[in-house]
């Protein structure tokens, strides 16, 4: 049962609830005017306290094509919200006038913040460098429903592989399905980062390699999913033009690829994608764009608690039990400057389980790890 | 008959009027499905020349709940209008394109000027620190909602009380019905004007009392409305320190409170309301912004003369006379540098008789007082 | 039939298409009511570059009076678009989220390389100094429905005709119908270029002449057509002074004119059209604006195919034949740099025959004139 939870974190879900986003996601795009009234009378509050017009645009396209409407606003600037009112307050006035919220902050976990306050559920947008899981919901729709499964992939990630927020997501979503294969081709100033390794891919014994280029790689592949790679990333300059081609698609190195290999990439591209590759049948990435406006569709409806057929009667079972405390409260600040808990001194300060055996601790906001010790 | 009329002042609607406003609120939120779709096809333009992302929003979830649509812009820089055209140009395009328009400006009578050019109905949204009409509207609606009435209460004002259009506009209007009580809670430097006391409260028969701080009256008081202390007002640092404590209600303040005192804020807040008090019963200031919106709601279908039960029929009695001349035009011009009639050279220079006994007039976009010998 | 149409440059319709428009526009005006759902499910983009506030909200409202919704931003900076990515590829992520387009962008030709990428009709919402042809549909209707006509009227065009991109339209367009005369009122220094006088009303055998002011040719004029003159135009200020009244319409210049001579101005203005002269009957310039509305609301119905009345069933006749190459493509670059071609690399160069006589090709963005030779 999603009615009235929040998304903050792409892992919020379990499989059976994925599952269900998607399968309603096909029925819309099966039936859109099935669908086009099912939010009338419901407001969508977009809060972007930093620009990303696709991700907007996708969320407001959501909801208007659902009957909803929307109100807010693209940017700081345009906001008097962003004049020292607290997350806090701001969710608890906007919870008067909407009934769902998309928040986009450079701030990690404010949008964890925001549904600790509301009222409304909470969508997180993206938060600094930290979570995009709408994305991550795209990317998984997109492949079931061109690769008509999550399991039993060949999947290549290729370009920045160490600061990529949608790659981890990504790596960390697929990892939940059965028996994929991970190709991580990056050149070595950006590899993925070792916890990826280690906790992820072989805790959930998964096949994975790393590769320096494109070719080497390509024509296992079932997926191809594409990332810039930064200049300023590398050290030398010399270094990042001897490799940036090796990192680059054209349709030269589209030869070698299977006939039904499919490429995706988050967009906005840069040059990582040569134009040529556009007409290319496999090249799925304009798609994915349109499969992330369904997601979303059918992400507001589950959360709003809308489904024009179903009745959803499903209860809650808690039965979980801990040893450790299941959160530590106000102990101890986060020391991660880049956490909403740096700037708003009046969050309380929370860490979670993240790992019993371990005895982990992580920040409710950002995710950064601390052990028992320290707290 | 409140159709086609413009709100620029808070003292612009008779009590009657107001009434009639709150008594349709209240029908709204009884029963909002019944007004869902009321406003069907028409057009609210939120003309925001500065951000006010609180206000904007509350407009908007107001037309949008009932069935209408927006334009508009959050600030000024979104916007060419902000770029030489005047105010009366830019209303009369917007007429062709809007049923009612919302305007926010930061110079004084603004929205004045606007509704003299308007064919459609024009409210203020706050012209500067003159006139903020809707927020006085949903204070009053908060007040006779949750205590029942607007008169024989005991209301404290805390804070900037000298600069606070929100607390003068408030005093007004509660002068307005019977027997209320007035403490003024404000440090020496922030009292209240004198020309409220004198002219306002004295005139209307209202008690009131001057204190320095929250303790010495809280336990007297029905409201506690609760604004901002700015450390820029202090000319001395060690002053605003010694002081700003007293200003500031906690848990602890409010032990002293009746068990049925509500606290009302404009918001935004910064710390003069503590965060532990939000989970307190007697905390109303988020309800506060809900009321604002049902307020809006109410205001907007008065002015367009929609109301899905009663068919207005009333007629417009003017029977006024006057000794001297009801307005003054083009004999001097207004001296306040903060009015629109200083950047905005084509309007015409109006001056209304604001006493007839003190012989006292006023600029019709400001309010600045002149007597009749200076015109 | 204009269905899946973009329209780029004010020329792209025949005349019985315009036609088509203008009927369609009239019905709108007849009867608003019945086209109020005509766009239910329908999402316009308002993708404006630079801001335009006027023609948003024009575009907008027509878009909500139709039933349909609106996504969109208001200038580059609330907008991550901005930030590098092509025109190709945000058309083509914005096709998967809306059903049809209106680009604002400071680059000439932008809007020509969106139509060729986008899946849904393109309104070029202006171009830079290039083309805007929604306010020259805007200028045609407004002609057509209050003079009855758009044929043998006297029609004086006043202001600075050498850089102003609307006159020189609404001249290329009126130079379509038959028996017009044109009077070209302006200083020395902003005279209209000779292509247009050689190209334009020669070829299409239209009477014109070029006066020096107003007062010499008001009497005999249908419409005057009143634009800006912009002091930085002149290279002396004393000039300027001397000069600049003579192009400031007012209520003594009036006094002259024909009792149904129409003012126009595509607004906003600064000085030249007195305030006084607003409440003369013959001053058109609000409803011009009001027109603006209701022709892009046919527009954007003609685009998408919705007509509640007509099923339109024409079929689209190519049976043209060239001798020279209809169009050359990456022979050359344009050198044009205010040509988009100038900052996304990508996009191939095109070159269309726009005079076979002449051999003279001009480039598909910003219709720069090359001869054969040069291609």
């Amino acid at each position: 049962m999603l009615k009235g939870k929040s998304l903050i974190d792409p892992m919020d879900f379990s499989l059976e609830e994925l599952e269900q986003i998607f399968n309603l996601a096909d029925r819309i795009i099966t039936n859109p005017k099935k669908f086009s009234h099912c939010c009338d009378g419901k407001i969508l509050a977009t809060l972007f306290y930093e620009p990303s017009t696709r991700t907007r645009f996708s969320f407001e396209a959501a909801m208007l094509r659902l009957g909803g409407k929307v109100i807010g606003f693209s940017e700081p600037n345009s906001s008097s919200l962003s004049k020292g009112e607290s997350i806090a307050d701001t969710v608890r006035v906007v919870s008067c006038y909407a009934d769902i919220i998309a928040m986009r902050h450079p701030k990690e976990g404010a949008p964890q913040v925001a549904s600790m306050y509301s009222k409304i559920p909470i969508i997180n947008a993206g938060d600094g460098g930290h979570q995009h899981p709408t994305q991550t919901l795209t990317d998984l729709l997109t492949i079931r429903n061109i690769k008509g499964k999550l399991d039993n992939l060949s999947i290549g990630l290729c370009g920045d592989l160490k600061f990529g927020r949608t790659v981890h997501s990504l790596i960390k979503a697929m990892s939940r399905y059965e028996n994929n294969k991970f190709t991580l081709i990056s050149p070595n100033e950006l590899k993925i980062p070792d916890y990826i390794k280690t906790e992820i891919l072989n805790k959930n014994n998964q096949i994975f390699k790393e590769v320096l280029n494109i070719e080497d790689c390509i024509k296992e592949l079932d997926i191809l999913y594409m990332t810039r790679v930064q200049q300023e990333r590398f050290i030398n300059k010399q270094e990042y033009l001897r490799l940036k081609d090796s990192f680059i698609l054209d349709k030269e190195k589209m030869k070698s690829a299977k006939s039904n290999m499919i490429i995706m990439h988050p967009l906005p591209r840069v040059n990582e994608i040569a134009y040529e590759v556009d007409n290319d049948a496999r090249a799925c990435y304009f798609k994915q764009a349109q499969y992330g406006m369904y997601v979303r569709m059918a992400l507001i409806l589950k959360l709003l608690g809308i489904d024009p057929d179903v009745v959803e009667n499903e209860e809650i079972n808690e039965s979980e039990e801990f040893k450790l405390p299941n959160n530590i409260e106000n102990h101890m600040k986060c020391k991660n400057t880049r956490c909403i808990t740096s700037v708003e001194k009046h969050i309380p300060h929370i860490f979670y389980l993240s790992n019993s055996e371990k005895k982990e601790y992580r920040c409710k906001y950002c995710d950064q790890i601390y052990d028992n010790s320290e707290l």
